[in-house]
């Protein structure tokens, strides 16, 4: 293990906490461009009560609303110009890991004279990773991404057709600000497209990291198991504010570096999902939940023992005589049945998702994270052969 | 769970990685404190590497040597003032917990005209917590503490045998540099009461935390499990770089706040091992293997549940019909056992500690975290009573 670690975020984390928010901005700005979604937090009446933490607090506000699902690079164009135009010097995110992720992008675009979309990795030559941004504070709604205490940001392009991310320490949010009260309205189907992501966040690392992590690999089941059972119940209650907790809690530590930290992961079946969910407007963590049991089943050929581990670990499984692969393949198909239990697809049909582009996903999903072969890095690295075939085994 | 969590040390890990010291510490400073133990680091050479490290960046070195185990306030002030007089803006710690607990301090100090006694709570009125300090970069040599990665320094006053802590944002480090190199010359029992110590750091989290917790249930059972695997390596073989990693990796993630997020723990078996070593100069790791076998054992009856999932968890125990209780105090005799085989002492007679001062230690531990009765914090919370039942219990 050689690694650096660095999250100088500041979480806030419990319910009720929405009503320090605009505290804890004051500390940073007097002027917030609060960048927001779709309209669920202006339904729930969360958005008023943020307005009216910060204008107590001293920060006035103002608001860059519609950010949409798999955000666009269009809109971080647009929030940096609002934010400029206006002259703001902070920028709040209320909403899903969407909302965040685009917020963070704007906070640097706001001092980038270039197209934003230079930011984003997508197999540039020069790509230019932003050193500065205005603070930016992050207030989930949602359980799923982590985006709220790390550095990271995933952004579409609909012209191209390509969704990718940016990493830079300038885009860790001053300060997190999670109140998990502000979870009980989400659906159930993106509660469990969120539980499925958290839990992804974790195999990712957990599959593809290098050996030798034994801290990791505990605090990587720790998160699965306890996604798993709050997961359960947030998904059959939504109202149970104990599971909307958990569950919010595994989001942030499932992706704030603490679990990976030594892992040196790569993201294969995120790269697979982004080249789906750039092409189809499909939910996120919907995507994850059919490629990765696809994948897992792909890569446990290579490294049965792994994955017999997450198979006695995770679901208490024994060998009974069977071999490492053949529990390993247990293990998988109780992690499917897990998802569906939870009410996510497994299949791309059940997504609208054929297989005339294929080939497509395939080249997306190596531009980025690939070695000097093309192939998408990963334990095994994928060629663009087993990119589709993996695909395919999800039809 | 309602917490802040904030730990903005960067952390640089891995064999090799000293080489780095001067790179990192050039981005903080240019006159450098180097405050150094005992003398080991000048035996083994680490000394000289990190001057050289350091100049080659263009750092300059003043030295401040011969922070004692236990380290004293008197070192702090010495420290203090050497930094003032050769104006450093920067305090490098290389060694183990104490000389990263004095660095600290002294950074802090430079910029107090009072006592630095002040800062460290030992019941007094005004407890002058620290705001500012130099900037502070910890290099340990030892994997014990965990001081490296947080803001906590305990100090001890030989005058009125008190020894107490400081924690305080000011006193992150900036960086923390871990080389588990460093740490293959340390002797079998310092190896051995290192474990102790990075085991009780996530014991007393456990058993005194709040109720709700099991994502850090989980981290500290993955913290304990791979200190004890790869701490009766270390102890077997000191040279087994492998299991002198993970040692220092589990020493770094057992209190740097990652364990104890949401936890709200106390501490007791710190507070009573404290009181033990303000008196007698015993070391920390070695107090703490006496101190919490019998804690455990007095607490247990007050929380069977908790400690049968210990048994459990770390020890995969299984009832077999028996009550929690009887579960939970296998458990914890696995525990002495597997300290007893490292090497470590479970009795006060083996540290030439007697039943003497046994009220005075009961009156010093319950000094700061006391409940409005002056009870000990802790689950239960401890009389002074309780406490001298369980050190006569360990007599």
């Amino acid at each position: 293990m050689k690694f650096e670690f660095y999250n100088p975020t500041r979480l806030i984390f419990g319910a009720g906490t929405l009503s320090r928010l605009g505290e804890a901005a004051r500390e940073h700005g007097r002027k917030a461009l609060l960048v927001t979604g779709g309209g669920s937090v202006k339904r729930t009446g969360v958005f008023d009560r943020a307005v009216t933490s910060l204008e107590k607090a001293g920060v006035s506000v103002v608001e860059c609303a519609g950010i949409e699902p798999n955000p666009r690079i269009t809109s971080v164009r647009r929030g940096a110009d609002m934010a400029r135009r206006e002259g703001c010097d902070l920028v709040v995110a209320l909403g899903g890991g969407s909302t965040m992720d685009a917020a963070k992008v704007i906070a640097a675009a706001v001092f980038y004279e270039g197209d934003p979309w230079d930011m984003i990795g997508h197999g540039q030559e020069n790509w230019v990773l932003p050193t500065r941004a205005l603070p930016i504070i992050t207030v989930p709604t949602l359980a799923a991404t982590g985006s709220e205490m790390n550095c990271g940001a995933v952004i579409s392009n609909d012209e191209v057709k390509v969704k990718s991310f940016v990493k830079a320490d300038c885009l860790f949010p001053r300060v997190a600000l999670a109140d998990p009260e502000l979870t009980l309205t989400v659906p159930r189907d993106q509660t469990a497209y969120g539980v499925c992501d958290i839990i992804t966040h974790v195999t990712e690392g957990y599959f593809n990291g290098v050996d030798g992590t034994p801290i990791q690999d505990r605090f990587a089941e720790g998160v699965i198991l306890t996604a798993m059972e709050y997961g359960r119940r947030a998904v059959a209650d939504g109202g149970d504010l104990e599971a909307r907790t958990q569950v919010q809690w595994a989001s942030i530590v499932a992706l704030n570096g603490w679990v990976q930290a030594g892992v040196d992961a790569v993201h294969p079946v995120h790269m697979i999902e982004h080249a789906l969910s750039a092409h189809h407007d499909v939910p996120h963590g919907a995507g994850l939940a059919v490629v990765n049991p696809a994948w897992m089943r792909f890569a446990a050929k290579a490294r049965p023992q792994r994955f017999a581990q997450f198979a006695r670990r995770v679901f208490g499984l024994q060998a009974d005589g069977r071999g490492d692969l053949e529990l390993a393949m247990e293990g998988i198909d109780r992690f499917e049945a897990f998802l569906r239990s939870i009410g996510c697809p497994t299949r791309l049909s059940e997504l609208g998702i054929g297989d005339e582009l294929i080939p497509r996903y395939a080249e997306d999903a190596a531009l980025v994270l690939r070695d000097e072969h093309g192939n998408l890095l990963g334990r095994p690295p994928m060629s663009k052969a087993d990119i589709e075939a993996v695909l395919r085994s999800a039809l």
